[in-house]
């Protein structure tokens, strides 16, 4: 029999204790073995969690300290507070498993380093239910992986396509999401482009083991898409989503999370709704896709106690972040300015003669090249320019941007939205 | 340093030599361990291998003998002949690697128990470089798996989409398949469904522990599907796909392969060509869905690699077929004619008065209710009545086709196609 103790009953964590008790016979079945939820650390006692009939207490310690515990799950959410506890958690010789991106996305090297000889999983990190980390890890493990895009956030999934499919309006729909419970009262986590970049960095180390951190790489939301911009997309043949993308180019791979202009008829384009997908190319196999939900309580539970089962078969099977030992020729990071892409930009300007020119020169002195003009009336004193590029630095887009926005004839800082 | 003898070196096994040749930095990072092919077998010596670069015998116990290798690869294709071979690798105590879905669809549960304790891998035998096998196996653990549906044919699925997008005819197009080389001279393995029913089958015992072989179950082709269904299909919004599909349904479990019309926005529905992609819905995780590569030298070897990494990382960890023990409550196979579903006939009929209502009269003699009829011109002489049922069982769905088949002014046994 193996015993767990659950860190965290909120959505996922008591979602995990109902999974093992409702799935009890398949899931010995599979694992060969029992398991059972020993006992559980909650923050509020106060709260009445009967229903999930298991021994509850406020202190870490009662589970990280208890010797028939064999695998201790962390679901409480943070990033120091939780590193602590999983340490001491490996320390005492238990194996950990945790859905805690942002954890992960601090300290994933150090714990792999701590976790050489035991179990530390954590498929639940990235897209909740699908098994991501393990195709990656294992799946394509003969691979050179060429890239990776993903659709990883689900509420800016959900507002974008509804955006493109119903025409409504940012903010309306950024309240509807907050009504549905899709996106937080503070939504800047998601919208933002964080949790995004968050699971891209778990995915960067197990596909090149590139350690990074989110303040070292490129990360944009969705906040300044507009209609306007969804309409030029449709127009064009393209979708507009929130990707996360790792891209191996030579030794250096490119990191980055923005809004992006993808042609309709490619696989993640067609992900639509709070679902995920997460396309990934490996020189050998090709172009796979998976897709699944990304969140919610049962979803992500279900990747928890699959890691929990998986432990149960194997103890520890595989290295951590995929690497047993760091490959010769290693791969960096590439500067976020010298990431190259083309670029769709939209310029509010007041309508006045000449203003094209003068705009156009621009591109020129930033050795921009443009790929097609259109100008849109917005209302009686303005225009909207939408402008694509061919390929460029992200450095020279960024200065051609800081000087358009200068000019005396544009009205608000450029959008921009990168081309895939 | 892990020691690989590779049984047949065609189109899969001299890709498995180039990727572990190639990708060697990677893969030794990876599995911690150097992996190298000592040895080949082959049929016939005769044809040029020296690109190859590795010892090449005749004798397949030149590799089932060779006490240094460590894992056999068998790639010969077959079902007893790879059967006896396997056998004795595994009584020698080697892992074994394989691709071979056939020898699967038949000999999967003897050789689950010699591999007891002994690792036996067959990523690449369903779908060739999608992980699914792995997804199933471990990602999806924690689920009781209520579906399954796969396109795991990319000849049927080329051939579908291209009558679909380009109005091409079935002759015309397997033609223009077999010039391509995504179908055999013998195409009937491919469009009468069996490679789709091996894999199937190979899916459902991870799924649901469940015992069957191909004469067991439903496997229908895609050879009757003309242009007038696809026609149909488009005005009403569905696509025609073949499938492989695993359903729960109480203790019974249906398997059955055949051509299928789903609602064009469903994730199945948007696989195109020669890809395959594969459904699983479970019942905590929801829908999952898995796309890439189903054949193809590269594509199939990165998973037969895959495999040969994960034994290097870890030997045997978890039971070949899924199940450590079978579930109480075992599940069992549900009959063909107890399969129910909606369906879509055509019956070529004489153009001729009061035909309708004889053919709608025979529907309710056979309890079938009918959604919808449409009536198409097909020549000046005959008709084709297109019809559209509510729910009915297979059983009573045949009994009305030979009842219809029968009457005097039916020209051709009607084609049915099952909606889904
Ligand atoms: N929800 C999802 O869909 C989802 C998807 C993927 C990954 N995740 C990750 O899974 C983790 C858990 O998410 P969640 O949605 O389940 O969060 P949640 O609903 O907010 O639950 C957090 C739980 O942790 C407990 N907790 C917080 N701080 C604690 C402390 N210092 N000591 C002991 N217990 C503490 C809370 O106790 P009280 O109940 O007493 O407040 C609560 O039970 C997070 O890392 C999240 O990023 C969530
Ligand atoms: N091709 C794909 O895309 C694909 C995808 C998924 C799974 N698979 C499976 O992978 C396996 C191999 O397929 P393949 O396409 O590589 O086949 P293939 O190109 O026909 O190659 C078969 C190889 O096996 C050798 N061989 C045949 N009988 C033998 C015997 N009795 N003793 C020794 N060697 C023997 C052949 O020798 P000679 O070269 O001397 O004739 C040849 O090298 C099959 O089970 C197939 O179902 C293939």
């Amino acid at each position: 029999m193996i015993k767990v103790g659950i860190i965290g009953l909120g959505t996922v964590g008591s979602s995990v204790v109902n999974i093992l008790r409702e799935n009890a016979d398949v899931i010995s079945a599979r694992a060969g073995v029992e398991i059972v939820v020993k006992s559980g650390v909650v923050k509020n006692l106060n709260k009445d969690r009967t229903h999930l009939g298991i021994k509850i207490s406020d202190n870490v310690d009662d589970i990280l300290d208890d010797e028939e515990i064999d695998v201790v799950v962390e679901l409480m959410g943070g990033v120091e507070e939780p590193f602590e506890v999983v340490k001491k958690a490996l320390k005492n010789g238990k194996a950990v498993v945790t859905a805690n991106k942002a954890l992960l996305a601090y300290h994933r090297y150090e714990l792999a380093d701590i976790a050489k000889d035991i179990a530390f999983e954590y498929e639940a990190s990235v897209a909740g239910g699908i098994p991501i980390i393990n195709a990656l890890r294992d799946g394509l493990s003969a691979n050179h992986i060429e890239s990776i895009m993903g659709i990883m956030n689900g509420t800016c999934n959900y507002m974008l396509t509804k955006m493109t499919n119903d025409g409504v309006a940012y903010d309306t729909i950024l309240k509807e999401a907050q009504a549905l419970g899709y996106a937080e009262a503070d939504p800047t986590f998601d919208v933002g482009g964080f949790d995004t970049a968050h699971k891209l960095l778990i995915l960067a180390s197990i596909a090149y083991g590139i350690d990074a951190k989110p303040e070292d790489i490129l990360i944009e939301g969705i906040e300044n898409i507009s209609r306007d911009d969804i309409a030029f997309a449709k127009e064009f043949g393209y979708v507009i989503k929130l990707l996360g993308i790792a891209k191996k180019d030579k030794n250096e791979v490119e990191l980055r999370v923005h809004a992006s202009l993808i042609k309709k008829d490619a696989m993640i384009a067609k992900i639509d709704g709070v679902m995920n997908a997460i396309s990934v190319v490996g020189d050998k196999v090709g172009e796979t896709l998976y897709y699944g939900a990304g969140a919610g309580g049962n979803a992500t539970a279900s990747a928890v106690v699959a890691n929990i089962i998986d432990i149960a078969r194997s103890g520890k099977s595989k290295p951590m972040l995929g690497f047993d030992k760091p490959m010769e020729g290693k791969l960096t990071l590439k500067a976020a300015g010298d990431i190259e892409s083309k670029y769709y930009l939209r310029i509010n300007v007041s309508d006045k003669i000449g203003v094209l020119a003068r705009i156009t020169k621009i591109f020129e002195e930033n050795s921009i090249s443009i790929e097609a003009v259109l100008q849109r009336q917005s209302c009686t004193q303005s225009a909207n320019l939408l402008i694509s590029t061919h390929k460029a630095y992200e450095h020279d887009i960024q200065n051609l941007i800081s000087s358009i926005e200068k000019l005396e004839f544009v009205n608000s800082k450029p959008v921009m939205i990168r081309i895939v």
